[in-house]
């Protein structure tokens, strides 16, 4: 997607050749406008899959998620990282290992909203290990459900994440592909 | 707005007088369409007000405040629970009691995404006991923005978050305001 290649190199910091801030209007700041676009496009890639919902990680993939799910018309789930008092039972729980917080947490899916007649889409900002996403297959198939695919915002191609999710035999669709990075450089993947 | 009061009622479930159930459109699983006739309610309300950017205390609040900003044509910001080490520096800092989880939290927000010419427009999924709004009007007056006012899903109208709010001269907008609540039942304001 040459919009959001051209808005990261634009907007994006590429603080060394692991860690990419884009949080002048993807993770802290949004750029709605932007959102529309990248929901958009996920969607025109997914929209003969048969998919019957759009999966999310909060927090950073609830913006474009929720503008894919609407261009397609389908509801949004948002898998919580954590248990609340008012979401305490019926739910599918599993383990995540988060890279960027050097910690690990417990991913969510309550079970009224998933079951074996769901082919769902997991769509999240960032791929890189390809932890979130493996969590979020996890408790699709403890639903019952098949995944679809798992739609990406932005790739760091260079990382393991999407090898692991191929070896399994998804489908991953980046917007945009980062194969290289270091401080103030940034290259795309052809 | 009586389509979310009927929404409400339709598939909120009342737990007991204080637990408010909304996981099946608003909170896990999101109705899209809903959250845009959400975002463009309050965005209709606040049109005249001046506003500069809306802000929303992940992860509830995005998917709604995400449908106002895009509906006013502005940047969403959205305030951290925590920081990570993408985004550990330059920001505000306060802590935030949380009812529904029983403890506290570190609400964070950049200083590069706001300044002394911002009049900012809080957009939160719940108010309950005001926390987290008051939270919100704290980053942005660190940053030197003024609050233009809040913007509320559902309103506990039995708790004192509105007071409180009122109180220091924010104007507190609310879809839906529920006066009493208990098992299996709602009622709301007039």
């Amino acid at each position: 997607m040459k919009l959001l290649e051209e808005r990261i190199l634009k907007d994006g910091i590429a603080v060394d050749s692991d860690i990419l801030r884009v949080d002048s209007f993807l993770n802290h700041q949004v750029d709605p406008v932007l959102m529309e676009q990248i929901g958009n496009e996920l969607a025109d890639h997914f929209k003969d899959y048969g998919i019957t919902k759009v999966l999310t990680i909060e927090s950073s993939g609830i913006a474009p998620a929720m503008m894919c799910a609407k261009a397609m018309g389908l509801p949004l789930i948002i898998l919580k990282k954590q248990t609340s008092k008012t979401l305490c039972e019926d739910i599918y729980k599993t383990v995540v290992a988060s890279y960027t917080k050097s910690t690990s947490y417990d991913l969510t899916l309550s079970k009224h909203y998933i079951n074996e007649n769901d082919h769902v889409l997991i769509v999240d900002d960032f791929l890189a290990n390809g932890e979130a996403a493996t969590g979020a297959i996890r408790l699709s198939r403890m639903g019952g459900a098949t995944v679809a695919g798992i739609g990406i915002v932005i790739e760091k191609a260079f990382q393991p994440g999407r090898g692991k999710l191929e070896e399994q035999g998804f489908e991953v669709y980046s917007l945009a592909r980062i194969c290289k990075m270091d401080k103030d450089y940034i290259e795309f993947c052809d």
